[in-house]
Order: C-alpha cells, then sequence, then structure tokens
C-alpha cells in the first residue's frame, strides 16, 4: 500500500470500510474480500502498480468501470485481492471516420462515445451499445465479449490491437500492433504470425489499457422490425426460418427473441397487487398481463440496414416469413413517426429504447429489469446503481445451435427450473454469431428478502448443469460460477494452466478468472 | 526412424534421396535438408509419431497437401527437419447443411470437397477456393489464414473448433471443443475463457488434425462484376469509393484488383518473341498486349450475391461508383450467357474461371502463372506441379488501410522495384477483412536459369524491406522470410518465445516456423 501510494497519491488507494464494502458488492451473494482499491491514471502509472503487486504476490482484480451487472459487478474471484480500478484511464485516444475505428481505454463509457461520435461525426459513426447502464466500459464489455444487437453485435470480433500489460509490467500489442509501425494496427486483428488476442479475452493473463473499435457506419437507411408469436410450435418455425436470412446476410443482424418475461419488465415492475405478494409471476398472469403492452409468448425484434432500396429488398423477404409465423409484426423507422397507430403508449418509450439500441445510440433497455422486484425505486440521482441499491440480479448464458428445437428445449428448461424455484425466467436470445444462439437468461429478485439469496444460488446451480448436460454451455461467467470449467477436456484444462503459469508465475493478476482450478 | 517404422509401417517412413530431394524442392531458392518423410494415417498415429518426435528431440514439420507455392511449399524453415505428412488424413468427418459446415482433416483438397459438395447438397453449399491448385489443402490454406474471394473469402474468420495435437501427444480443441459435449463446437469459434484459435494459426505450437469449415449457402442469385481502369489516379478514387460499399456490407466481398501483369498471366505466357529475349516486360508493351484481351492498368472483379432484388440493390449502389470510376465495365451471371459480346474470345476460359471462384466452384486462376517464364509446358499428368517443374515462383505480401493513396504507393514501390530487378510485378490486391487491403504480389520466373534464383531472393528482401519501411507489413510468410517478425516488439517476442518454450519446451514442431528468434 504504501508503494502504491508513493506512485498514485494516497488519494488513489483506498482502504476505507465504506469504500471497501461497496466493492464487494454484487447483484448476487458472494462472499469475497476486497484488500483495497488501487486507481492508477495512466498506462505507465498501472505497469508502475503491476510490477509492485508481482513483486510482492499480491493478487490484482482489474475492473474497467466495474458495472458487470448480473455477472459479479466488481467483486474478484478470490479473497484478499486488491482491485485496480481503471476507471481514470478514460480517453478517447483516435477517431478515424473514414476507416470508421475510435482507439479507447478501459474507463470510456458508452455515454462517452455516444456524446463524441455525435460531436464529432454528426452521428455519421454508431457505436453498438450494449443493452445495460450508459456508464458501461466498452472495453470491460469487450473483454467480457458482450454484444449490442445492430450488425457490429459481436463486440470481440469488431476489434483490434489490445495493448496488454503483462504480469511483468512489459507492454505488448496484440496484431498488427505487435509491430510498433504498422499502418494496419488498427484495422486488422490477426496480425502476422500466432494471434494472442483470444489470449486475452475473458482471461486473467494480462490487464488490457486500450483497444481499437470498429464503428459501423450510419446507413442510408434502417427501419426496426417488431413481431410477437403465442405458440411454442411457431416460435420453433420462425427461429428457423429467420436462420437462412441470417445465414445469407440478408439479416446483418439478429433476430432478437424475448420471452414475456423479458419483455415485460422493460415495461413494468411486479404486480405485487395482482398477485396478492405472491411468487414467482405464473406464466399465463404474464401473458394476460403482456396482452395491454401488445407483448406476446415471444417479442421479436431485428433491423434491416442498407440504402432504401436495399432495405426495401430485405423487407420484402422477411415479410414472406413473418406473414406466416408471426402473430403480429411491425416497422418503425430510426425516428418513429408511427408509434401511436402501432404500439400502446405504455411502451413509446421502451420501443423508443429498442430502436436507439439498433441504430447507434443506447438503450438501456436492459436496466429496468434490474428494478423488476424492488419496492423501493432506484436510489441514486444520476444512474440508476443496481449495487447500491440492493437489486437482485442474476444472469446465466447458454449458447445454442441456431434452430427452433434447440432454441424451444433451452428456454423450456429455462423456464421450468426458474419458475419451479419461484423466480421469473427473463429470456433474451440473439444470434451473436450467425450459427449459433446466445441465450442471456436472468432471474431478478430483491436481496433484502430473506432466502432469496440463497434460493437464486440454487437456482442457478441447478439450471447450469442442465443446460451443460444438453451441451449448452456458458458464453460468459461470473465470479461464483467459474467452477463450470471444470466440464473442460483435462488437456485443455492442463494446457490453460501452462500457460497461466509461463506468462503469471505468481498468479497475481485476476486469480481464478475464467480458470478451472487444478485438474 | 526405426520407431516410426514400427508405428506406421515402413512404406510410411520416407528416407530415399529422390522423395527427399523433391520435398527439399520449393519455387525458389532453399537450402534446408529434409532428413525424412513419415505419413501417419489417422489422428492416433500423429499423436504416437509426436511422443517419438519429443522423446528423441526430433523436429517435425507438418504439412497438410504441401502446395505452399510461393510460400515454400513442402520445405521446413531449419534444417535436419523431418516432414510430417498429414496428406493421408484426408476424411470428410461432418457435413451439415442446415448450419452450414463441414469438419474436415488436413489432407482434404478444395477438388475432393467440392465434389461432395456438389455430391451431397447438390451445390447449395458452397467453399469458397483459394485461386491456386485444387490439389490445395483446406486446412493448410486455413493455418496460412489464406483467402478466397467470395462471402466467405476470410478463412480463419470462417472457421472453429481446432483438434490440435500439442508436442506432448495431448489433443485439445479450440472453442467451444474444450467441452467434448459441446452442442456448438462447431458453431462458434471463441468458445468460453481465453480463445486459444489464434495460438495455432500461423504457429508452431501444436499440429492440426481436424477442423470445423464453415460454408456459403448458394445464394439465390449472384452477378460478377468485371472493371478496368487505365490512370493511377482513376485507381486511387475507385478504391476510396468502393470502400465504404465494403464497410457498408452492400459489398459482401472485394473488389479484387489485378494489375495488368496479374491479369496477363492469367490469359498468355512471357512474349519471348515480341521482346526479342529481353526481360523484364515494360509496362507500356505489356498494357499493349493487354489491349487485345481487354485489360487495363487495373484489372478490377468483384460478386454480388443475394436474393434478384437484394443484387439489383446493390448493384444500382455499384453502377453509381463504376460509372465515375471505370473505364469499362461488365456483369456476368453463374453461368456466363453473354460470353462474346463481352469478352474477347482469349479470356473466355479465364472469365469461366474467375466467375468459377466467386461462385463456390474453383476458378486456379492464379496457377498458369507459375508458368509465365517457362518455355516448356507443365510436364505432369493431372495437376499443373510449380515444383517439379521447376518454375520460379515467390509471393511477397503486405496489409495497407483500404485507402486509395496506400493502395496507389505499395503498388508502386512493388513496381518500380521489382521491374528494376528484371522481373514482372503480379499485384493482386483483395480487402479480406474490410478495413485493410491484403496485396498479393508475385514475381514468376524460370529457375533454370542462371542468376534468377539468386536475383528474386535479393528483389524479395529490398522489397519486403521498403513495404515494412511504410508500414505494410505481411500477412503471411514463408521459410526464408521469418527474419522479418525480427521487426515484433522486443516484450512480444519475449511473450511468445515464453508461449513457445512453454508449450514445446523441447522445440519439436516446426522450429523457427513465425518465430523471429532469441531477442
Amino acid at each position: 500500500m504504501e508503494q502504491w501510494s508513493a506512485l498514485l497519491g494516497p488519494a488513489q488507494v483506498l482502504t476505507e470500510a465504506a469504500a471497501l464494502a461497496a466493492a464487494q458488492t454484487a447483484t448476487y451473494p458472494t462472499h469475497q474480500r476486497v484488500l483495497a482499491i488501487v486507481r492508477p491514471g495512466t498506462r505507465d502509472e498501472v505497469r508502475a502498480c503491476v510490477r509492485v503487486a508481482n513483486l510482492h504476490g499480491v493478487a490484482l482484480y482489474p475492473i474497467s468501470t466495474g458495472k458487470n451487472w448480473g455477472f459479479g459487478s466488481r467483486v474478484p474471484c478470490f479473497d484478499g485481492t486488491v482491485i485496480l480500478d481503471l476507471g481514470r484511464l478514460d480517453r478517447i485516444v483516435e477517431l478515424d471516420e473514414e476507416l470508421a475505428y475510435v482507439v479507447v481505454e478501459p474507463g470510456v463509457t458508452q455515454q462517452q462515445l455516444h456524446e463524441y461520435l455525435q460531436r464529432e461525426t454528426g452521428g455519421r459513426l454508431w457505436l453498438d451499445a450494449t443493452s445495460s447502464s450508459a456508464a458501461c466500459s466498452l472495453i470491460g464489455n469487450l473483454l467480457e465479449r458482450g454484444h449490442g444487437v445492430t450488425t457490429y453485435c459481436d463486440h470481440a470480433a469488431q476489434a483490434a490491437d489490445y495493448e496488454v500489460i503483462l504480469p511483468t509490467g512489459e507492454c505488448i500489442h496484440t496484431g498488427y500492433g505487435a509491430f510498433a509501425d504498422s499502418a494496419t494496427r488498427a484495422l486488422d486483428a490477426w496480425g502476422l504470425g500466432p494471434c494472442l488476442t483470444g489470449l486475452f479475452s475473458q482471461s486473467s493473463f494480462g490487464i488490457i489499457t486500450r483497444a481499437t473499435i470498429w464503428l459501423m457506419r450510419a446507413p442510408e437507411h434502417a427501419e426496426v422490425a417488431f413481431f410477437t408469436v403465442d405458440r411454442p410450435d411457431a416460435f420453433e418455425r420462425l427461429v428457423d426460418e429467420l436462420r437462412p436470412l441470417r445465414l445469407d446476410r440478408l439479416l446483418r443482424c439478429g433476430p432478437f427473441f424475448g420471452n414475456i418475461y423479458q419483455a415485460l419488465q422493460k415495461v413494468t415492475k411486479y404486480p405485487w397487487e395482482l398477485t396478492g405478494g405472491a411468487v414467482p409471476l405464473a406464466t399465463e398472469i404474464a401473458l394476460q398481463l403482456g396482452k395491454q403492452h401488445r407483448f406476446g409468448l415471444w417479442n421479436g425484434s431485428l433491423a434491416l440496414y442498407g440504402t432504401h432500396d436495399e432495405v426495401a429488398a430485405q423487407k420484402q423477404r422477411l415479410m414472406q416469413v413473418l406473414r406466416n409465423n408471426a402473430q403480429w409484426h411491425a416497422f418503425v423507422d430510426k425516428q418513429p413517426s408511427n408509434l401511436d397507430q402501432t404500439f400502446p403508449a405504455s411502451r413509446h418509450s421502451e420501443v423508443r429504447s429498442v430502436v436507439a439500441g439498433f441504430t447507434g445510440a443506447i438503450g438501456s433497455t436492459g436496466l429496468p429489469a434490474g428494478y423488476w422486484r424492488m419496492r423501493t425505486p432506484p436510489g441514486g440521482p444520476r444512474w440508476v446503481d443496481l449495487d447500491r441499491d440492493g437489486c437482485g440480479f442474476k444472469f446465466w448464458t447458454a449458447t445454442t445451435p441456431f434452430r427452433g428445437r434447440d432454441a424451444a428445449r433451452a428456454a423450456a428448461i429455462a423456464t421450468e427450473t426458474i419458475l419451479r424455484h419461484n423466480f421469473e425466467p427473463s429470456i433474451g436470445i440473439l444470434p451473436v454469431r450467425e450459427r449459433a444462439l446466445q441465450f442471456h437468461i436472468a432471474c431478478a429478485y430483491d436481496r433484502q428478502v430473506s432466502g432469496e439469496d440463497e434460493a437464486v444460488m440454487a437456482c442457478h446451480e441447478e439450471l447450469s448443469e442442465r443446460l451443460m448436460d444438453c451441451g449448452y454451455y456458458p458464453t460468459r461467467l461470473g465470479p461464483g460460477s467459474m467452477h463450470a470449467l471444470q466440464r473442460w477436456e483435462p488437456a485443455y484444462n492442463r494446457l490453460l494452466q501452462t500457460l497461466k503459469h509461463a506468462i503469471d508465475p505468481n498468479d497475481i493478476i485476476a486469480p481464478g478468472r475464467y480458470q478451472a482450478g487444478p485438474p
């Protein structure tokens, strides 16, 4: 602590109980203790901090802005770790409008980039935002392989040139960044020779202090489709009929599907009065409530992008699928003028948020879900803050083949398991990578209600095992869930341990993170 | 040798001088000696061979089909290496038409997969072929990060689940393949936790015995555009005006540009009589010769894919660019019916090959170039074989930003340097990854002509350095060129050495390959 204080100034080394308690608080139960929070302000300060940690064998847990809600927030995997808070590294280092990219530091938020792009390019470049807080870090989300919903939804695939601080304090750059004077460092993620980018993604091998993020050019035209299906068999068929459109890249993103609970949580809170305080909310009641908002059992959305003629051609083909399979559908433009005729007033704000997420702005459509069962409104002045407000919120992820029967099977398992544990199964599905569906499954609850913390963890464990038993493995993990990796083939786990030991022999970077433990 | 013979049978361990001499022969001068050629027939035999090699500290150089022409063919980087020939592992292990992928072994060739897809899917799935031999290995090309010209041109980005034999003989699978029962192992390359796929690409860290390759669904409609520009400034402008179309994914591939030499080499041989035996062929004469084939200074091609309406919309937008910038343009369908009106007869076969490459078949348009300066025709009965026929053929690669001024600058440097060394600069350019152009620059010569082997290496060295001095680094290297990697940042090189030492402490897999040497 003394050495860090000397390096950064004492104000940047936090050890007060209140600060540590806040940092130890996630949206589900965790028991790991944090020793301190260290806040370097520059890359060189990060390097110096890492060298001190390596010298003394103290473990660091790097966070960007720490808004990893539902996946553990700022909480490390193990006790006795020091949080390395990179939030002060918040510069947008470079913008190239012609080649459509920015270079950012870990503290740069979605909001910050959005405002910057509006100002510097007049909105000609779009960011692909996650549906979480506008205060989320771009790099934090990238390194967890998060996603948005536009053409650039696969964040890990739309980035290059990670600047990595190794446990030695050395600084490297991945891809063509390995050549200091490369003209294409920002433009091609593979580089020459072995590509190390993947090694530093969902990993504990280094600390990323900068990355290039590719941006989508605002298309000439965009339209957002909304559609619903009310029967499981129609859902299966719709998934199967949309698959070829996505594989053919007629659809450049989506389709996104949210179940009735995911939909309701965007526009309303738990109907305590209707249920007389009972939980969980039965599906029939949820469907009944959904009707007034024009929600169905499954609620689809996707965007069409291109020239006006391209969008017209895409729409024509998409309509063939929707007409045969969807119960209801509608299209809205970037600046929706037809909301009154299309949606009940209760959804106007939500629809605008969804459209924002599809058109280069920030929708934050997932945020209200965190307060679904909370009887008190968000407490903070500016941002909602699930950690601060005691919200219970637990995410599962799973990935299945992009096939109706797999989607239906995973959804059925999640629904049955979660309702049986007395929570509401919020399910969102998106083919982030064309051939596979990513499931984001969430339970929202109130951490103040006795027993619910334990119940959500039991539920998580059972659902997680059931999904993995079907071959539906997670896409992302939080502290407390890393043991899923014990299902790695033993030789694979041994290789990862060999690599970790070679790169980080003193185990000082994020111990336990995306590690299965000893074979 | 005894142990390998006992494992595989003596017929699969070759040590005869003729076989070794052939394996030591590339299309440019190399001096590395090969100790033996070992030919396992199954994955388990590969594992056993590797264990023997590790036990005795003998280095293995894995090849698939060994057709790495222009980049060293089968020749290892160092003396005293044993070639591990994986050509007998030639099974197409799995096909999924719905999710559009195959799982193949290293010996599976482009031709084999093409015939298989015709038979099993009636051509509903396309492969993305390289322009080289139909006998090229799919996995060999994938691991070198090769490319074709369709939507799936970036081979490394359209693959998953590498099966890797480590130097210990252990077998691992990358991505979701690390979970033995994953339902998405073939469908998502990233998996969960650190992604190791890139580590085994252009690398010496393991031997790939199987991989999943994603395939393009045959679109409802495809049209191939051909166009020419005759002035350098028009070329620059055309590159700049096509960039937004590619970034917007209106173009799902291309544009490909070949200079006049690249174009001529597809349809004719060196005009010895016209030049009275002199070399190099001056650009003015090349342009003059090109006129009769309707070739210009730069010759563009690209394909439009989609529904008929989508292609019409794309074409409309593309035409705006071509009308303003191209000197000449034409469109042809998959089964070209308008060849007579559009191209001189001298090009009908070449145009059909180009169209084949854009529509899921094998064009092999690059092959004739190998014989450009050869006074004798290809010697073999079935396949052309540049190694066997003494063809001189040397590739450079470089990558530049997708910008007219960078394309023009790199092309000017290559043209000036190569002509000064008395070779013809064949230049092909393709934005394999949207934001950057990949240059394939080739010199074709006759290895029997005294002094030309040395001249091509001197030329290579000078051009390579000049391009790197501009920041235009290679995308791929052959034996004899690995010293380009000495330009890696020292810390990056140290990290790669650390990883190599951790994974392959006895340095038995492809020593020297994509390695810079000691820092």
